[in-house]
Order: structure tokens, then sequence, then C-alpha cells
């Protein structure tokens, strides 16, 4: 499956506000309907978001024919501003308008070479941490994933889902067990969905459950995504990770991060200097009936959570691996040579 | 608050599942009205079931007046079939039942006797085992609860909650953090309200968020009840609460297990004895849109988990406390002459 893809001249994406009941794709053949379809949550993922405003930007390059200066910067506005805070989507569109700008030829072809080349780019970057973070996982075994890391967040095949994908396909993962991801479900909504259509054996639990979990099934891997990682090896995502990794560190399960180096934050010593977002409270009430909350009763919902260093085992990027990271192996990753995922490792 | 009350001739119960959107009572003047209440889930809990049922039985008597033999058989028989997996509810039964047949007097006036003992005794073990919990707190702090184990599950006070009230009354608790307890949200849904309603000052979390919330907020315990204690000192209770036990020990917190000396099962010898009752996936796909799951996905429900006693400090019974829970201390606290609490601390 694909959340974005191109076709037939339209940016097509897969409507995720509808699984996992219903499996609809929405052709938007103007950078405006991408921009509002970033902007209703069609798409999400930051990878995916990027690579949908990046076939929105060739779009609004085709909308303005030939002109360099006129409407161009509107359209390309509109689509920067569908979700203000998504670093990839302003990363995305300024890469196609630095290609169509420097173009000798037409500017929608040039545009939209440099949109399939970002989504290209971004499906090969999976691949190679799939095949990375598969090789590390040596016998037959179950592991668990939160939230949902995989090919509908990305160009295709996932992060943590693409590493899962590879060792399903090496024969060397026997069950997915993927938590609810209370309070968006993305975890029942998507990644149950998505490993369910590839035909790999996937079980859904309470969030809560997943203590017993552990203890009962003895899974060997935690595989999650990431949401920033810090100069320390310090990571932030989906909240929940936290308790799964303490979970699985109390089990003698192993803990795996896996994102492209891009995730890494250098500027960010710690983990206790990244803000946590939070969200209204009315997100939980909600399904207690309550859709304004509870008088007397607090609410705090964080979006995200910080997993120390201490508590992942190997961090697995396109730039090789920190095996028991720190501030030293997570600066190899992004050096510019880097590359060499024998060096990284130890 | 009363979650079961005697009032004018009639057993009145706080409908819980209405709860807390709205605050309604109601009064059930015949003991079939009473075992439909308690089948329809009105009242949850099996100290609160208990008594209910007691009560229930008391009218039983009153409708067939001075017959010793005839109809009232049936009457009982309807209120035992309300929830037949609920143990509280054949003990209540069988107790009322006993007092009227050895009545010399009216077989109603000593059925209602009964109850209200029943009743009367059950707050009073609230009391008296919140007083043993809150004295081992021995400071003021923040401390962790999940699901509810209140007075909306007990005849009043609560056991868990009891502790929290009574350590709240003398100064020593700051805060408490409660889960929301998927799948069926009685943390969000009961133990806000409860807390809320008497002014304690509670904040309501995912299940998921709980690891962060040990890291930032530094919780000193998690206080929570139990549905059955092992002759070892393992704890089976509500799904969540051992993941909770190993977040607390991993954060330097302590955990307390509170509930009456007869939620030791003897004939237990450890939790993994205990069977683990799953119901329907279909209540955690609710919520995601998919009321009938997802095909190729599997989905696990189960309600309760077992924490092992290694991970407890103390268990808290109206016969004293077991400090580090084991064999020896666990049936000391089922020996007839047992309530020395000073016997029983270590």
């Amino acid at each position: 499956m694909r959340a974005v893809s191109w076709e037939d001249g339209a940016c097509v994406l897969l409507d995720q506000r509808r699984l996992p009941a219903e499996e609809t794709y929405l052709r938007l053949e103007s950078s405006i309907a991408v921009a509002r379809a970033i902007g209703d949550m069609v798409v999400r993922g930051a990878p995916a978001i990027g690579i949908a405003a990046a076939y929105g930007a060739a779009l609004a390059y085709q909308e303005e024919g030939g002109d360099r200066a006129g409407g161009i910067q509107a359209r390309l506005r509109t689509l920067l501003d569908a979700r203000p805070t998504a670093s990839n989507l302003k990363w995305a569109v300024t890469r196609v308008r630095a290609a169509a700008e420097a173009a000798t030829g037409d500017l929608f072809d040039a545009a939209l070479r440099e949109a399939c080349g970002i989504h290209a780019e971004d499906v090969a970057m999976n691949h190679a941490m799939g095949r990375l973070g598969a090789d590390l996982i040596d016998a037959p075994c179950a592991v668990v994933t939160h939230c949902n890391a995989g090919a509908l967040a990305t160009g295709g095949f996932g992060t943590a889902l693409g590493v899962i994908r590879q060792a399903y396909a090496n024969g060397r993962i026997e069950r997915v067990f993927a938590g609810e991801t209370r309070p968006w479900q993305q975890g029942s909504r998507l990644t149950c969905w998505e490993l369910a259509r590839d035909g790999i054996p996937v079980t859904l639990l309470t969030d809560s459950a997943m203590g017993q979990m552990f203890r009962r099934e003895r899974p060997r891997w935690l595989i999650v995504g990431a949401d920033r990682i810090a100069a320390n090896g310090d990571v932030a995502n989906k909240i929940g990770t936290y308790a799964l990794a303490v979970l699985a560190r109390h089990h003698g399960a192993k803990v795996m991060v896996v994102a492209p180096h891009s995730t890494i934050d250098p500027v960010t010593p710690g983990g206790d200097s990244i803000p946590i977002e939070e969200r209204s409270g009315d997100e939980i009430w909600a399904i207690s009936g309550l859709p304004a909350g509870l008088p007397g009763a607090l609410v705090k919902n964080p979006v995200f959570d910080v997993t120390p260093a201490e508590c992942i085992d190997v961090i697995v990027t396109d730039r090789g691996l920190a095996q028991h990271p720190d501030c030293q192996k997570i600066s190899w990753l992004l050096e510019d040579d880097a590359g060499d995922s024998e060096k990284l490792s130890s």
C-alpha cells in the first residue's frame, strides 16, 4: 500500500482518517487540494506529509505555467501553511522550489522530477534501515511495536514497521504485538490494518495489557520510530514508548529505535530539553461521555514521552547503527562521511 | 456518596453506568428489581454487589411474608443468578438466608438486620484498612492508583481509595494520578468522579502516559485494590496493575495492595494458577470504528493481570499488614486469631 503516490498527473492520498473501516483514495489535481488534504489530516507522519507537499509543489508549478515569480509563491505558501509545525513539509517544498528555480527547461518537469526523487529516496532509506535493523534479529521471535511508524507514515515500507516487514520476510518474526495507542488509536487503526494487509501476524492489546504480555509471551524486541533524537541519544516518541522500554528492559527484551538520521537534532543536548507537546484533555475524556471534562479533575494529555538513551539498545538510521547510543555515536551518524555501518556498531 | 444504601424500605443504588455524566439513584423496592440492577451493572465491585444482594434478599423475605419454604427459594435464586461469578453475591445471600432461617421472630426483620450488618462491617473494614495503609505514608507525596477500588466498589469509603482518603485527611497526599483504565475507563469515569467529589486533587492520564508521569512527578506510592490474592502473595487485579508495579519499582516508588482478607484464596498457590478472564476484543475495537474487529488481526482483552509478590511492598487487609508478602505472612493473615497488625509487620 502507498499512503502517497503520483498517478496520471495527480497526487493520490490514502485517506487515513477513514482507516481501518474504509480504504479510500483521494485523487488531488491541484496544489490547493493537496494543501487542504494535509491540513485535514488525510495524510499523517512527517515523511508522508513531506512527500505529499512535494507533489503539491509540483502541481503549483504546473498551475502557474512558465511564470517564475507571480502566483507560485502564494501557492507554495498555502502548502507551507497547511501544517505549520511539520518540518518535513518545509524541507520538501523548499527542495522542489530550488529544483524548479535552477531548471533551464520546463519548470513543472523539474519540480515533479524532484518530488519523485524525494519520494524514491524516502522509500530507499526505509528499505536500507529495514535491512540493517532486521539483521539484528537473530532468531525467530515475537516483537512489540507502538503507534504507527509504518508505510502509512512514510513514502512506503516504513521505519519501525520497515524493520518488522524485512525481519518477517527473513523468517525472524513470529508475531507482532501492537498497543492501541491512546488517545488516537494509531496502533489499532493504522498498524493493525497495515500489518494485517501484508499478512504479518499481529495481535492488538490495550496499552495497559503490555505488562502481562511481556511476562507471558516473552517478546525479544521492542521496535519503535522516533519523533526527535537528542544529541545524547535520548529519544522522543509517541506517549507510551518510555513505559514499554522500561517493561522491555525489565523482561530482558531489547529496544530498537528506527528513524532517518534527519530525526537527530544536534542542538538538543538531551531528552529533558525536548518540549513535550500537550494536547487538549478532551481527547481523553471523550470516550467517557464527558466531552468537556469533569469539574475538579485535572487531565494531562502529553503527545510524546522521552526514552533515555540508557534504555535503548540500538538506534537504526539510514546512515548506520548506534548501539548503546551516546553523544559520540550520535555525532558519528551526523558526520558527512558517515554511512559505514561497521564503524558505528559497537 | 454511597453506591448502595437502605432508605425507607428500599435498596437505593447509584447508577454507575451513567457516571460521571449523571448522578442518578435508583430506588428498588423488590428483590427482582435488585437482581435486575445487579445483572445490568447498575452496581459493580464485589463488596458493593454483595451488599446490594443482601438488601435484595431481605426484600425477598418481606415479599414472601412468613413463608419459610415456598417462593423464597426462587426469589433468592434469581438474586444468585444475577452475576453468577461474583463470589461476594453468594456469600452475602447465604448469610442473610442463614440469619432469617435462624430467626424466631419476623423473618424480614432478621434478614434486614443481617444485610445492614454486612454493610456496616464492610464500611468498618474499609476504615480500618484506610488507617493502617495511611499510616505507612510518612511524608506528603503524590500517589498513583488504577481502576476503581473506591467507595463506588464497596459499602463506602473504599479499599485503595479508602487509604487515599485517610492519607489525604492526614495531610500526606498532595495529588492522585489516575490512569483511565482501558477498555472500561473505570479510572476516568469512576475514580476521578469519586475523588473530585471529595475535593481530593486528581489528575487523569491515559494508561500509557504513566511511564513519563513516574519519571517527572516522582510519586512515592502505587495504591491499588485486588481481585484475588494467592497463597504466596501474588495479586490479580485490573489489567494494567502489573505494568504500573514495574514502573513503580523502576522509579523507586512503593507498591501497596489494599483488600479485605476474604480476597486471599489459600487454595491458589501462586499467580500462575489464577485463571485470567478474557473478554471480547470488540470492547477494544469499538473506539476505532470497527465494532466487529479487523480481519487478519487478532485481539486479546484480558481483564486482569498478575503482579508477583516480589513487586509488592505491602498488602493491607482488615486483619493487618503483610510487608514483603510471602506464603508465611499470607497464612498468618488467614489464621483465626489474626488481627494483631504488629505481628504481621516486618
